[in-house]
């Protein structure tokens, strides 16, 4: 699939019939700002770069490449973090940063209909006048667009209750590797015929580009409390975590902060966390008045049994804010704490958390590496930081193979090796961990239903049966119901 | 693809080398019983029913299948509406209803790891004692089951609030065409890969034999109360409910009834409905004490600015469950008036609801056919009841003109030809209605990732583009994006 340099000048110029000239681009100090999303250890240059303005133009462009057989890698606002809008040099990059207009905003049907490149954060922002939100709020929601949204299937600090970007969204619009447009779902909470509205979630740009969203929004709450609860045993605030889930009470967020985070959060940022204690909850309740009332009351109670050394609920709007602007914070927070770090992402059913974080201690002992924990802790989500140091020889490499160990042990507990990032390029050597082949090949049967000449993002998410069977992996743990025969803690 | 009488033999014994004698039944009146589903006006006999005891019997069985090219049907309660588990005689169908054990309840998880034919209502018993339930709630959750509920993706009067049933379903196991065994989804929010797990529900046995199901449980609410509002006027009724889920209260159940189906309801049960009214609302409100009462008031208020006649709430428990007994017996209630009735099954955007009630009405009369309309109105899915009487010449053939006209009214208004009750053989045709070639082709391409040889019910819920355009249906409406460019009222 390698291309003549004489190719890209024909495809240049077919792509110039149709597209304005700063639609366009084929020069190298154009092409670089593209040559990564957020997984920047990974970098190449794209073939070209196009930018169309238009669902008609999109459909062109692809049946220009279809039929000259060009693969192409669809990119949002280039804020994922497992290298799915990686580019590389036979390929041309699509990005859908002009398609960003919000068609259509229907406060009665409670739904917006937008473009993909608009902004996570622009819907509620939009949606802010009439008293309604979307949901879904990735760390990155200032940047990150909705098309990438949808191709990751984003989450955020909101979807223990709100759930992921697939339970948010009524409809897409999508062009196929042929050009051709599909309209899929309604503004039914059920269409007939097979999932597609789902299956498109989470596809990382392999089925199809997504060119219209319809999304769902919610009213804003009329009360949100916010709870600091402090450890000094950071099991035991794994566990206090599981209490508050099994206690009937759902928190609109639900987060867990370490040791090291919270030290590198609190000097960042002044969000008053105690600097002396093990662990951090956040704890927020989100409702009516006197729902909230009585769900503060309740955890207030249910943490003071579980043995936690303070709760102190936010006493106004600022120090809620402050709270939470704490934990957005501790990524790079931790950054400044280290010259390098490595952001996990993996997930873990829920009621092993206090083992799993026990075990993420001994491994660090073992590899002499820190790691800061900051995470979503009420789905299971963990963000494990490796910090580490580039420069230090072999330091990279210990920190990879201690990345790996730690989503082995997310397969071994039951959970997966991605809560919210994605594969992309990152984790295309972990699937052959998490799967068996009979999963692995039913992927690249659902992918020959939409792309059979793997034209769209080649080498992404789905790993070959023959790259798994090169790993040695196919001895696999695979993807096992929960309680089957999984260890116990 | 039809069998010679040898063939049958020799399937049958092979059968019985893994099977006992009576889970392969092959007898005409052993086979009477499964001749149909609930939609009993499409009925013929199996060539075979086999009934498994266990995944690995499932497995062999279609294997064995496989081998010789013999179509599948699958089968649960048999309870389905829309002929999915019609059989035919050159295909075996697979009974899942000896499989139908609780493997597993996790109150700390709030899960349950179940054999595919529990009974729907067997799972929320089971749950009962930790104070949790299992949410979607078809009319038929006596006796559905979970296998059935999942090929059909099953809703209920609880889905407004707490989703359909993919919506409630973690994991799967599936046992492919081939006889292989895949492992779909997982304990945590999301699974990387592609979303095979909200693929399989709704997909009517056309992809796979669902063999295991790991469901989410929820948490009994502290305090339920309904209140029955009535309006002299049917669309004034449409618009309160609107007003209500505007309001940003979200019923656990908001049901409507006509006159018709109030007074057939009311004749059969007693339920205390006032029978001199054009419409009632049934709405649920739960949740914990305070937020329950501070609902209360609220709807009461804003039913009152809607113009109800009336809002009662229910004075006790006892109260409460004959207000919904008789909104559940309507169906059989109607049934009592009229020697026949057609149930049909329809969603539109719930802001259309008193425009398109209106013109039931009116094609109610055109026809000079009763409708009496009892549904789901929160979500916007349809049930209007069309009274008749097959002996009178001609007036079935009416029914089923005025059944097509309702179906393409739902279409037109931005909404599908299937709620809850699936597509099977009765709506195969209304499909080209719903969708353009486009989907159904990628529909087509999906049903090839899974059965490319077609074994798994053949002939049902997908049409063929072939079927389509002898039906002259190709002028579709095609399922658009609500909001883009249908009628407004």
């Amino acid at each position: 699939m390698h291309h003549t340099p004489c190719d890209k000048r024909e495809l240049l110029s077919q792509f110039l019939t149709f597209l304005p000239k700063n639609a366009v681009l084929s020069e190298p100090e154009d092409l670089h700002p593209y040559e990564c999303d957020g997984l920047s250890a990974f970098r190449h240059l794209p073939m070209m770069v196009v930018l169309p303005e238009s669902v008609a133009q999109v459909q062109q462009i692809m049946r220009v490449c279809y039929e000259r057989r060009v693969p192409v890698i669809a990119r949002g606002a280039g804020t994922g973090l497992s290298g799915s809008a990686l580019p590389d040099d036979h390929s041309v990059l699509l990005s859908l940063s002009k398609l960003n207009r919000i068609l259509e905003l229907d406060p009665l049907s409670r739904t917006a209909r937008i473009e993909p490149g608009v902004r996570n954060l622009a819907i509620t922002e939009a949606a802010s006048q009439y008293g309604l939100y979307y949901a879904p709020d990735p760390s990155s929601q200032i940047a990150c667009s909705i098309g990438g949204n949808v191709a990751e299937n984003s989450g955020g600090v909101h979807c223990l209750k709100y759930g992921l970007t697939v339970h948010n969204v009524l409809a897409l619009k999508v062009v196929m590797v042929t050009g051709e447009l599909l309209h899929i779902g309604s503004g039914a909470l059920d269409s007939p015929g097979y999932h597609l509205l789902a299956l498109m979630h989470g596809s990382e740009g392999m089925l199809g580009i997504v060119v219209e969203v319809l999304v769902k929004l919610v009213p804003k709450p009329n009360d949100i409390q916010v709870l600091l609860i402090t450890f000094d045993d950071v099991a035991q605030a794994g566990r206090a975590v599981n209490t508050i889930i099994e206690s009937g009470i759902l928190p609109s967020g639900l987060e867990m902060m370490d040791q090291l985070a919270i030290r590198a959060a609190e000097d960042f940022c002044h969000a008053g966390y105690p600097t002396d204690v093990a662990a951090i909850l956040l704890c927020e309740l989100d409702g009516t008045t006197e729902e909230v009332d009585e769900h503060v009351k309740k955890v207030e109670q249910l943490m003071q049994n579980c043995g936690a050394l303070a709760v102190r609920v936010a006493k106004t709007e600022a120090e809620r804010i402050l709270f939470w602007k704490g934990r957005k914070s501790a990524f790079p927070a931790v950054g400044r704490l280290s010259p390098d770090y490595y952001c996990m992402d993996g997930t873990i059913p829920r009621r092993h958390l206090a083992a799993v974080l026990t075990r993420l201690n001994e491994l660090s002992q073992e590899y002499n590496l820190p790691i800061a924990n900051v995470f979503h802790a009420g789905d299971g989500n963990l963000h494990p930081l490796i910090m580490y140091d580039a420069n230090i020889p072999g330091e990279l490499a210990r920190t990879e193979e201690l990345g790996g160990k730690i989503l082995t042990l997310c397969v071994e507990m039951g959970g997966t090796i991605t809560g919210e990032h994605g594969v992309g390029v990152e984790k295309i050597n972990q699937m052959c961990d998490q799967f068996a082949s009979a999963e692995l090949q039913q992927f690249h049967a659902i992918k020959e239903a939409f792309d059979p000449l793997r034209l769209l993002n080649p080498g992404k998410a789905v790993p070959t049966l023959h790259r798994c069977a090169e790993l040695g992996a196919m001895h696999v743990h695979h993807n096992q119901l929960p309680h089957s025969d999984l260890p116990r803690f």
